[in-house]
């Protein structure tokens, strides 16, 4: 998509010099190391696009979208502790290069950067907005990281219960970052709660997205191996409705205890079939982008504008980027 | 001290159903756990404080003193965490009870919860001052605690890093907290600079008397080992002293090497007479204890006032409260 070129370079430059020197330097290191492994920007992103579509010049929102990647990659350094992770992106993970304590910390120091970033340079009238928006999502998605911890051992998950972890643990972000573009660009409140709600909606089709994918996903295009949430058993909304099927339910429980790892593929793969686990999550991921796309509609913004973020939107499906 | 104990009240008042129900609850189980493990809570007094000492209402300054304080249990969770602690105050850390995953998580959502409560119920005129002097603090104590852990292995650490160290790590906090409240109760910039002076070198004092105390203090009233620092090799400004004198330096560091664990008391002791370490420490701490009563008085407070903060400051070194 060719207008996220002209994105990717603004936020590159406010990146490439960030922070500013500090000590200990062995503290600030690991926050540039993971900015710099890259990763699409896609959440930054949004921030700027929202801020444009309200007819704003995006670099308002430019340190209200840095503070969203500042959020997101001090959450990743955690995440790497807790999954105990020795890649991402290809490359070593923080906790790897300096030890458990300095991810902790650095992770510490690069949140509260986060926050000294996103009300840099604001006029007092807009910081509560930002605030409050940035503060609710910075808890839920802790509440979403610490429910799905929670589904590794829980016995039985609710369909209900793993939308919401995924809304929580990844989508909120999504909606976090547009609403406080728009905010910036001083949207109405009921524009921002669209901004939001079209960004948290197309957060969660596209989690299920990635649930479909790591069995029925081009592996070239996809960059995951295939497969690799059956081996690991892990509660994907296929496997949730497999496990909860009438008739199924019992024989998918069996499996993953019976079998492990790469074994487990093609039986789950035929169970999936018999219960229709991947239309059923196709019709979901479906119902969660209309919705999204409702949401965007609601904005009302010049049709232009909205076929920007519309775009953007399919972009964000086609993968093989 | 009398009057801390209304301060007290007021506080656990506001302590007692923090936070409000969320879910997961195991998320939030470690924040109210290290909350109702008690303290002192001199930090969040001191803002009360500060915000009375300028004629208001000490309530106006609470969710700023309960800011400093979920600030710091949550640096306490985390530091917990890397010291490999398994007690404090004579409980277990919260790693040890519900895992280091936990642990990492729920801190996270304590600083966020701590940056939520500093501006709840803000004048947005109020929330810029309230967010750089909160932003600059959390962002020292993460290099403070890194500078520390630097120190751990160094071979060389001069006194001038420690003293900056020690500031950092600790004692900035107290800064803050005093200049969280002068902020909400409108000090102007020159008062509230010199609260936050007046902790930060009460805070410097404070710390080099821990460091005296280990050797010296009565241990009844101290609470802690006598020795415990000399035991662990700690870079105590008594430690680095010796480290550093022409004559003695090099015996120090052989002790050390050759020695471990209560072996190294009494030849340590004997080199902390021959060098004068005891009597250079307390002349510090006079040092920083005199400056920060020079803050003090820079403020201007009617007397009584400053009396009150004064007597807190005396308070502060009796150490058998």
């Amino acid at each position: 998509m060719e207008i996220l070129k002209n994105y990717f370079a603004i936020l590159e430059g406010r990146i490439a010099d960030f922070p500013e020197a500090r000590t200990p330097e062995n503290l600030y290191d690991p926050v540039r190391y993971i900015l710099k492994l890259g990763g699409k920007r896609l959440r930054p992103i949004l921030a700027l696009m929202a801020c444009k579509a309200l007819g704003k010049n995006p670099e308002e929102a430019l340190n209200q979208a840095l503070a969203v990647e500042l959020f997101h990659n001090f959450s990743l350094i955690h995440d790497d502790i807790m999954d105990a992770a020795d890649l991402r992106r290809g490359k070593s993970t923080v906790h790897k290069i300096w030890g458990t304590n300095t991810a902790i910390l650095s992770g510490d120091a690069m949140l509260v950067l986060a926050y000294r970033t996103l009300t840099d340079g604001c006029d007092a009238q807009q910081i509560p907005a930002l605030l409050e928006t940035f503060n609710q999502t910075a808890l839920e998605v802790c509440e979403g990281q610490q429910m799905d911890m929670n589904f590794e051992t829980a016995t039985a998950v609710s369909e209900a219960d793993y939308l919401e972890m995924i809304r929580l643990k990844t989508s909120v972000l999504l909606g976090c970052a547009l609403k406080l573009g728009a905010i910036k660009a001083h949207a109405t409140s009921e524009q921002a709660a669209s901004f939001y709600n079209f960004g948290c909606d197309l957060g969660v089709a596209f989690q299920i997205q990635d649930d479909i994918l790591d069995l029925y996903g081009d592996p070239e295009k996809f960059g995951k191996m295939v497969g690799g949430d059956v081996m690991a058993g892990k509660k994907t909304l296929l496997m949730l409705h497999a496990l909860d099927h009438k008739e199924w339910g019992k024989q998918t429980a069996e499996i993953l205890e019976k079998l492990e790892g790469a074994a487990r593929i093609e039986p789950i793969k035929e169970i999936f079939e018999q219960t229709d686990a991947r239309a059923h999550a196709e019709a979901q991921m479906n119902n969660y982008y209309q919705r999204a796309l409702g949401h965007l509609k609601n904005i009302q913004l010049p049709s232009e504008k909205e076929a920007e973020l519309e775009s953007f939107a399919k972009f964000l499906f086609e993968r093989d980027h």
